[in-house]
């Protein structure tokens, strides 16, 4: 960690800049899969499970065995857990739902829009030791609130072809159906190629490892729609003397534990609190079971003592995926934010309720894509198409302007759409 | 033109298929243009400009005597006919503003999002013989209606350094006042990166040529957004025998004058009018001034006659950037679509009348891309941001719900930012 007190203009925007990544160039490797993939389907995920995930499962389809297993397996405190997470996350997005009233722009001239789902798409969870089943929630529920008809979920399987039971229950729970036991470069393969066994899609969320990313990019670059550009988590706590340090220690490891890239800042108008804050990340950092990643993390963790008017251009400078306010000031804060992605307000309000069952969603822009992106919503999984219905009435008032606009632009063909309509209507008058 | 009467599957599939592009590799001449833009600023611009537009801009910006003398050229008609566009334009993505109220997911748990506009963007206009002043109003309304606080429009000037007053008019009316004189790939460069004189932007909109489009590719790869990939523009028309003749191909005609690579698709349930309408289109076509060009395109277009029951599903598969919807039960088609960029519904809507002032966007998927891309709106220069706010009665109701998940998922810092909190409210009650 390193602490900056009254720092000047180019000592905060340095310590503001995120790490620099280490990336490989994975674009050969990546093509080489796809090809192959395109080429020999089934037979060529199963290859690469093989290889990169140590299991090339038979059957890629998870059976309904296999889900009532989990079931079986997983403690009622969990799926109690995971049930609440789901009507709460529920709910939130539901509510995100669009109605929009058709408007009349001009006289018999009336536009809308309709938000329809999109037909296929294909959700990515991670494996390995941590089973990421809230982000099931988090890709699944949306998806199926805004009625995508065909949702496949891939997360690979471990040595021994199981898929950890957290997970399938969510998505049983949840209502997926089809879940399929790829992980890596493969899975992103198949997902926008499509097999003998196995449906193409025409957009792909979820986080993943460097090849899940490179395999993304590659399938963008396909014209296969995907959720957000990727980069590693982060969280910006903005603190005041009233708050906590025990609190806000607890919320910057959270950060911390999930990466060595994970970049945790925290600012505040109170400069003694940076040692406060420092010494009791210490003392819980000790007692953490990801204790190695957490530190790794903290190298490039700042702690930074402004004034306080500083404050709101220091947020909307970072941009946070996940920013906290813990101040007496939270209002004023919450007004002048123009880029983050999730905002926490409140001394009880800590980024895991967020990232687990409050409601809102933890996929997130981060590295600074706030200043673009938002986080995933119902709107991600919906195509709003635009509708617009026209009378008699309404192109003899409007063709006229349409007739001038598209001739000033040398459209004369566009114009003539208009210009055979009205002739006809007047025509028709003069009968 | 190609006719197709009650093709079997795979020959409808084959009908249906876009015409292959030819497309140059430009990322080598783009990245040295980025490159170049990089290190030398505003003088690599001008270099550029002279270079590819025949005219290196002095002064980048355009100035307020230019954008008067704009205003004094362009005739009465046109201005009114702008104005009355814009207007309309205007209602209809103001009526996209969403204003959704918080929801309570969980007792004292409050979740809620709030549109905020993206800060900084940047708007493309191509230059070239036809002015599209009509895309200015289509990017730069809702850009406005947005909040956006930085608007950059890009166009180039002639060789004599004008732009065509018609843009300047449009850019100056809605209240754009930051419009710079660069095209294509230096254009795109300057938005992404910043020079001396010119801010970088965090989103680019706006079609283009070959150079724009690989230009725009380069910069997203570089973390900046676009609005959409790029493709040639194309309309399918529906109809059935109540249509006329003459307004269909019309209808195809000011889709087909667009260039070359635009494709114009008929589908009808009434076999009899693929020739009328082939007969009309050749008429209509001999006194189009852009005639070279919609010959072209007319070489991939298409009359398909099927059962009405196939109408549907041919129109999903296509997923078309515009739809035209001229038959006796286009209710029932409405209600069908899945994929598409816009609909325009009944004979007296031509497509015209979106592109240029129904009030709907005219920039739209192409390409098939309208299986998981929306057209341009309001949603595209917004960012949400969630917010979420939890009461100690919050979380200490949905805090043991968290503390299981995270736990499940080995996370045990996101465990501890809750616990901390849950051990400190429970504290202070016993005190």
């Amino acid at each position: 960690m390193k602490s900056y007190i009254n720092p000047d203009k180019n000592t905060l925007r340095t310590a503001l800049e995120r790490p620099a990544l280490e990336q490989q160039d994975l674009s050969n490797l990546v093509k080489s899969v796809f090809d192959d993939v395109q080429q020999r389907g089934d037979a060529a995920l199963r290859d690469y499970a093989l290889k990169f995930d140590g299991f090339a499962p038979d059957e890629l389809f998870v059976s309904e065995a296999e889900f009532s297993t989990a079931t079986n397996e997983l403690s009622q405190d969990l799926k109690n857990a995971i049930d609440k997470a789901h009507q709460n996350i529920k709910l939130f997005h539901q509510a995100q739902q669009e109605n929009m009233q058709p408007v009349e722009t001009s006289p018999g001239v009336t536009c809308w829009r309709k938000s329809v789902g999109i037909e296929k798409v294909g959700l990515y969870i991670p494996g390995g030791t941590a089973p990421l089943f809230s982000t099931v929630l988090m890709l699944g529920v949306p998806a199926i609130i805004a009625g995508c008809k065909e949702i496949v979920l891939a997360t690979p399987a471990n040595k021994e072809g199981k898929i950890n039971p957290a997970i399938l229950y969510t998505a049983s729970v949840i209502g997926l159906k089809k879940v399929v036991k790829l992980g890596g470069i493969q899975a992103i393969a198949a997902l926008s190629l499509g097999t003998e066994t196995l449906p193409n899609v025409y957009k792909i969320f979820g986080p993943g490892n460097q090849y899940v990313t490179a395999a993304k990019q590659f399938a963008q670059s396909l014209g296969i729609a995907i959720d957000m550009p990727a980069g590693p988590s982060e969280v910006m706590v903005v603190a005041d003397a009233a708050a906590n340090p025990t609190f806000l220690a607890a919320d910057l490891l959270s950060q911390a534990e999930h990466g060595a890239d994970s970049q945790v800042v925290l600012v505040t108008d109170e400069p003694t609190l940076l040692e406060k804050v420092e010494l009791e990340v210490n003392r819980q950092l000790a007692e953490l079971p990801r204790k190695e990643l957490a530190t790794q993390s903290l190298e490039s963790a700042r702690l930074i003592a402004v004034d306080r008017s500083a404050l709101i251009a220091i947020i909307n400078a970072y941009a946070p995926e996940h920013l906290i306010l813990n101040t007496q000031f939270n209002t004023e804060l919450v007004d002048g934010i123009i880029n983050a992605g999730s905002v926490f307000i409140g001394a009880y309000t800590p980024e895991s309720l967020g990232d687990y069952a409050s409601g809102t969603n933890h996929t997130l822009p981060t590295n600074g894509f706030a200043r673009a992106y938002s986080g995933v919503s119902l709107d991600s999984f919906v195509r709003k198409i635009t509708f617009q219905e026209v009378t008699p009435a309404g192109i003899l008032d409007l063709g006229p302007t349409v007739e001038i606009m598209a001739a000033a632009e040398q459209l004369d063909a566009h114009k003539n759409a208009v210009t055979y309509r009205l002739k006809e209507l007047k025509n028709n008058e003069n009968i």
